[in-house]
């Protein structure tokens, strides 16, 4: 049996991730792309690496249509788009599943349509599997949160991390900062040079780790974190370096072994040795997320990296993660296979 | 049914291709990765892209154990190592399939090993197809051949190039050049330039080109080539710019329509409008073949694009389209899928 | 003694070349730096390169002002500008040096205005030098020309090549594509990505070319050349590999000896022996060429390989050296620095 | 007048490195130039970047020879070479000065041959001008180090800082590796790629950094330091974002003004406003370090941002603001020039 699902924004680079790993997955039938800027186009023009192979137009947002002919719609729109077009979608058809890739609704815990409330999940299955599988709608987690979340859960379950003492630096391949032509981002500006940006708590991911980490602790005011943002001269990759304070001593081994146990039923999460570090490349174009968390004794602080794949574990490939257990699918379907090497 | 299939030399960079490509065969077993740097290590050691996937460990290369466990077997081995190593595979099991992915044998047209003989195909399906399916031996082509044969193809079957004429300006991502440390490879001797090398009739790939050239031609000594490699700042990715003379005019509609049909029924080959032009990244990744066909009115000269990735259509995944065929399989099982795009 | 120079369009990438070569040029005072887009702001908030070194503010581009106030103009503009605005700085100041970087006035032998004739010369010293000293306004050459033009010159002059047989297969880095944001320009779409464009005769610097091969040749109607631009992923550097055909025997020998004595007093043309290959690195931030002629014995080809930095020897480094020409200053001044390594 | 200069481990990346930039000083003329691996070849032929332009051999490394015939001696070798080369070099000249690039004598204060004891210096002009001048031989500073510390000297300085809070998350570019081939360093390894390394302590810089800071706050235990190294996929540049808790609040102006005056009259520090971050590429080819120093005030916490040249600022370019300095030169000379951009 085939769900059929519709891909609203299918020309950015969240979208065309979508695109390609649903193309691939057996349950799936990608029956609306749509496209403020490309309608009428065919996707394979847009994107030739699909020459001969997906002959399919893109067409107008219209959320009649969509709502009326799909069973599942990933909203891999511009922030601010979401919040609007999710109701109207409801307004059509009160049973659709949505999944929203933007951060319009990710504090968000329910959606009301006039008399009718709709759960949110927040779609990191690792953390809140539950929640998720009972959700209609899943606000799917950003690329740096999903990166920090996963490298600090064992240690903000397990209690022994002080909560107030979190430093993530985290370093961004350039995909996460999409398609649009801005002057910043051309090649020549990008290459070969590395920068930080929006630092001392200028990004907007910020209240989303937060909450999470509240999540946790219950302790929503003591969680503030640093977090710096930096941008790597590459496609694809997050890898972010985490520091913190222990609330009580712990071994590498007893450590390592905190990790492994909290993630052991985790398809997804691989657990590295203290003496292997986290690279991007062997996450790339993966759902996969590699973490070592260390112990540094000499100054008792927690270091943890972690690295996913900004566009697949930090974005689409989560959010098919999503549609697979709200679809009651297996959840690694379409999301199996290790990257490209070399 | 599951064939079992072994890797020797699994650690190199087309070894690695083929262990990823292979992971996903939905009719192969992989009973043996060979490496002689990486006697009793886990292959997820190596690659830690696998880290938690692929627990398998590399062994040595036992020509008897592999002959007797191995339906097929790749050989993705240093040149000169398969010419004394495939009779010694066909001296323990003379029905063992083997693909040559090294330039021991791609001129040679059978191997005798006592009193039998075994045929040898060259391996671009593309071409031989028939020959392929009638071998137990392939002779896996070169990345450089690969491209400038299949950009030619329909011109020299036509009869309406200057057989003569031909310049082909090559150009090669680094995975081409191994993984065995060289100063002029690392990485700040590569990165931000670009270079050509063995000019001017050096290069070992000119023989099998030309080879490949005399069975459309049957004039061998009238077919040499001016070829040109460069080396791309890049990891995977050929692009060959192919030049020659036409011996009679033909319109551009009309050779569009020649590449259009001569490869009408090939999975692999995407012959593009000549308002698009082959880019690496749209077939990295992939065992595809974009080709655009020009002819500039002006100088009266076709020039030719083609452009695959070199460590699947120009190496790896060129085997496994061969494996297929030779095992009577859908030949493109376990290669059907696009690149990464962005 | 300074002389007072102006830089229209100083923050496009020629522009900035320019004012960092320029900074450091022992007789000259940059002393208008003009930008449409970033009147009134400080040149290091446009270039942080230059913060706390560079503190002087753009200016709306003015004529007259220019016009009075400088020795020398350099135009750093958009093709389409220079055209009307020579004869408008002309008008207010007929001895004003122009030195114009765009491709406007490059087939051009003369600007008339009112009733006064300006001589405009091709600036490329190495072939025009004599007519460039005896100018007042140079036509600053292509980069794609420069590095073709300099490849060929000695063949040319010599007369032993088949003027109708020429191939430039040129590689570009991207920096030639200027700054202004475009989709196709940004980092995700050019990096690990390697392309053609505008093949068979639709590059608008073939005419530039072609008129240039004729002042040799003296047969402007049978010099048509064969161009293939290429966009290589990296900042800086042009590489062309040029094909012809020899109308007489030459040895390897012989070609290499015709090159250096035609460059031998030229400070920056390095003609390397036939074992080593240019690398756009090796001329990367410099205004050197590199070239490596070649005779390919088998198929009886020329292949001529040369290189030079697109930004430098290809735009605003020759600019400075016909500068220095017509100012009569040393030629090398402010150019006689090796490229960074590594 | 002109200094004769040695260059010990001249083929090596901080070799070439000292090797350019001395080429154009205007006191200095390079008499030696040492490497053991190239004996007897032309420097140009190991970087053709100099083809044509530095007509130099390469020799053994004899001690009596380059003490006779230098003035000062640059040592660009591998660590454990200088310790013991050092008070050869000295046997035979007791005048000669040294300057040390690799890390062996950076926590010495003097030297000792025979009955003579020769001063050491810390070479970071900004902190330690006064001891520079009077000593004879220079422990240049680690590239890291010199990025960790010009970062935190001013709040050490002004003591507002915990010492024992200090966090520094370093990136670097490939070129800090060095051109011995190793696998690891080869291009498509590196390339698109992003990992952290010798994480937890296990970095042989952090004595260096740590025995810097205690010159500070005279508490040699109490100031240990998370350092945690990260490798970047570019040639050049080290950026470092430091993180460190204030003893007492500070509003960003003052922290901005208090950075302006501790380096107010350093020719070669640049601190950047608030609302700008440095940029590898900013700084690259140059002797400059650019620093943004902020106060998050949500989570009262420093975060400076530093950024130089690895091989520049961090290495052969600081080398020669110590020699300048100890040979009574202008302090700048040689190294007054901005970055290339683009």
């Amino acid at each position: 049996m085939k769900f059929k699902v519709g891909i609203v924004g299918s020309t950015g680079y969240t979208g065309v991730v979508l695109v390609k790993l649903l193309s691939y997955h057996p349950n799936i039938e990608i029956s609306f792309l749509s496209s403020e800027q490309y309608d009428g186009k065919n996707y394979s023009d847009i994107y030739p690496a699909f020459y001969g192979i997906l002959n399919q137009k893109c067409k107008k947002t219209e959320a009649k249509e969509i709502a009326k002919t799909c069973d599942l719609v990933f909203l891999a729109t511009p922030h601010g788009f979401s919040k609007d077009f999710i109701p109207k979608l409801l307004t059509y058809n009160k049973n659709l599943k949505i999944i929203d890739l933007s951060a319009d609704i990710r504090l968000e815990k329910e959606i009301k349509v006039k008399n009718n409330k709709f759960k949110v999940a927040y779609g990191l299955p690792e953390i809140h599997r539950e929640e998720i599988k009972d959700s209609q709608i899943i606000a799917n987690p950003g690329c740096y949160p999903t990166s920090i979340i996963l490298g600090l859960a064992p240690l903000l379950k397990s209690k022994i991390i002080d909560s107030n003492s979190i430093i993530a630096d985290s370093k961004s391949g350039l995909s996460g900062a999409g398609k649009q032509p801005k002057q910043e981002l051309i090649f020549t500006e990008v290459n070969e040079s590395f920068t930080a940006y929006s630092l001392a708590g200028a990004h907007r991911h910020i209240p989303e780790i937060e909450n999470e980490i509240s999540k946790f602790t219950k302790r929503k005011d003591k969680n503030k974190i640093v977090f710096s943002p930096h941008l790597l001269p590459i496609n694809r990759g997050i890898l972010s370096t985490i520091y913190s304070k222990p609330l009580r001593k712990i071994s590498q081994d007893k450590l390592h072994k905190l990790y492994c146990d909290y993630y052991k039923k985790e398809p997804f999460i691989k657990i590295l040795p203290g003496s292997m570090y986290p690279q991007t490349k062997n996450v790339r174009y993966t759902n996969f997320c590699h973490i070592t968390p260390l112990i540094d004794t000499r100054t008792n602080c927690f270091i943890v990296v972690s690295s996913i794949d900004n566009m697949v574990k930090g974005a689409s490939g989560q959010a098919i993660q999503n549609m697979n257990i709200i679809l009651s699918l297996k959840e690694n379907l379409g999301l199996d296979r290790v990257g490209e090497i070399p």
